[in-house]
């Protein structure tokens, strides 16, 4: 199958790169600011959406990828969209949706990227991948990996929760626990990678990462039937993943598909902000990084977010905004999110829906609106958190209690 | 919406009652040996699967409930059916399906009971169910009465995996940890949950879960368009699951659908398999209970099995079997199963692949045939277990280790 037409841009100096001219970054620019956009040719009448396909390959006719190329073990995206009218009754809007990705494969919106990887991988003709992860980017690229034939390499802070790192071990990673934070695992896997010749999955660097992120976007605008939401609210930590929202949305307006692209709200926590007071800050969107994370929420403690130029530009050019939660609030929001809507999140994934809690006590919503949560990770992957927040307890009982 | 016709038949006697007559069990028989079995009135045209319905509602033509009191906060069932060529290579034979049953809300089979024992409970004018549960069936039932306004009480051994329980008490369940075996938790819930008017919502008492559970099996007939695998493989504990499969298959054939029954081959855990030994012994089928029951797979460590006739007979009536595996062969199936095809699965649901591997190695099935692997809860369920049986360890590194 023939690829689709798309060039480079990047992001700060808006030059402009064939595909085969660079791998990952603007070469002027370099890592950090000079992250790639990919930009297609929709001049010609193309179909967005082939819902006969499975997966995230119902969107490949805009994605940068070969459609054959795609891993097909497991299948990646068709999450479910629920409505939850007690939460759209409560807060006092039209609608409320759950976008549950923590039914992807390895149980994370990550598998997104990690499918794309593969496929990317795959056409440039190598046989390793390796990713610096808080995380779930590293368990997805893994189990993504499973049974490809393409060997994982990751690199992840000590830190990372059990649960993810024993999903690294069995689908067959390599798997190097950084004693340090996510972001000295992230510079050194870039090292690594490197001398090694390994494919990049780090979204910040690699340009096509992000196109897999934004089928996200486009399954809801295919699930709404266009009819898209008002506002999304996603979790924040590199900036990719907010970024592709609005990717996906601007895709669908270039397209003519839609007039409005919905107001996509970041949501970081307040111990670790560093994106949301940049764009506070205005133009130019000048990155401080934070040497401390504090946040129980583990996808999202990135005090040197590598995809934050693209965020703030994003955000700026389509109304977007960003919110902070504290780790209480997003620590009430799982098991409030779980008993109201039977969707058992991780902490960053309800960041989300304190987010939105958080603008919802503001009145900033009007009884019109639909709102949509991105839950981006499953709570199985981290349990330790939530117990921390948990009032009620195991009540241990003999069994001739009642006898 | 109108209720189908049905019966209960029990499986001893062959008493014949109609729903209004018993609630749970054969009042002639009781609890251990009189189970029921749903009959339905098949002479009309029935139409067995609703294509544009979501999840197990497709199939409501041939289950006891109202479909308009399914809950439809989560979506239960639309589990994917991936077929594994590697698999199917290495074992020569045609097809090697993995019924990914993990993906479901609660990330285990179970939530295909408990969606029923929710309807169930909405037709009875119940506010509160209770499980006993070795921890599946009860952070199954939690998380599908969350938002429904239905309260669980939930009886577990203490030894339940902390996932499991971690999952009750995030969706709100009252959860007693019973201080002695699943089999001990179970008596004590009977005891509690009639004292106290709660519903129930034990596989093995109430006749109305197994046709949840069977809406697994109606699954792979739709997925396969009727061209159903020669074998199923799937793990077995109370025995319910067991049987759910042969009954859904059993139904199809009244209908005219099917004319063969696949092979369906229960795979219990050397250290507790008390449902192979009665079986083996043939008729009558006479269990000899197991007091201690020692298995990593604690959703089969089931030393005391409730519906153990059910499962014998059905197998005898259709061709069934079952088979044996050690732990070590579980272990060493979960990592062999991640790795070769991406899916991530909990001990007792590896045990399926672990009994196909032992089958295979004795040459039974021929090339032709096609097998069906039921994967019945996601590996994150109990990260534990798998731990001890991975080779690969983690590297820690420091971060200026390549500086």
């Amino acid at each position: 199958m023939k690829q689709k037409q798309y060039h480079l841009k990047c992001v700060n100096c808006s030059t402009e790169y064939s595909p085969d001219e660079v791998l990952y970054t603007c070469p002027k620019c370099g890592n950090r600011k000079g992250t790639l956009e990919v930009v297609y040719d929709f001049t010609s009448q193309t179909n967005w959406v082939n819902e006969k396909k499975t997966g995230i390959a119902k969107f490949s006719s805009i994605l940068p990828i070969q459609e054959d190329l795609l891993p097909t073990t497991v299948t990646v995206g068709d999450t479910p969209l629920y409505s939850s009218a007690r939460l759209a009754q409560e807060h006092q809007v039209k609608e409320v949706f759950i976008k549950d990705d923590g039914k992807n494969p390895t149980a994370s919106f990550k598998d997104r990227a990690s499918i794309i990887a593969v496929a990317k991988a795959r056409e440039l003709g190598y046989s390793d991948i390796y990713a610096a992860s808080t995380g779930n980017a590293a368990s997805s690229l893994s189990g993504i990996c499973a049974g490809t034939g393409i060997q994982a390499h990751i690199f992840v802070p000590e830190t990372a929760p059990e649960a993810k790192i024993a999903q690294m071990l069995i689908y067959g990673a390599q798997v190097f626990a950084v004693k340090g934070t996510y972001d000295q695992a992230f510079d050194l896997s870039l090292k690594t990678g490197e001398k090694n010749g390994w494919y990049c999955r780090n979204s910040a660097i690699n340009p096509y990462l992000l196109e897999g992120k934004k089928t996200c976007s486009l399954e809801i605008a295919y699930q709404t039937n266009l009819n898209l939401p008002d506002w999304i609210f996603v979790s924040v930590g590199d900036g990719t993943v907010y970024s592709s929202f609005l990717k996906g949305f601007s895709d669908l307006k270039h397209l003519g598909l839609i007039d409005k692209i919905p107001r996509v709200i970041g949501v970081q926590a307040t111990g670790c902000d560093p994106i949301l007071q940049t764009f506070k800050r205005g133009k130019p969107f000048v990155i401080e990084d934070m040497e401390k994370t504090e946040t129980d929420a583990d996808s999202i403690a990135v005090g040197k977010p590598r995809d934050y130029l693209k965020a703030c530009q994003y955000a700026e050019q389509m109304n977007g905004d960003f919110v902070s939660v504290t780790d209480q609030e997003i620590g009430e929001a799982i098991m409030e999110l779980a008993r109201k809507t039977g969707v058992f999140s991780e902490p960053a994934a309800a960041a989300s829906f304190a987010g939105f809690k958080k603008m919802s006590k503001s009145k900033v919503f009007n009884p019109q609106d639909k709102i949509a949560l991105i839950i981006t990770g499953n709570g199985l992957k981290d349990i330790k958190t939530p117990k921390k927040y948990l009032k009620e307890k195991v009540a241990f009982i003999s069994p001739y209690i009642n006898s």
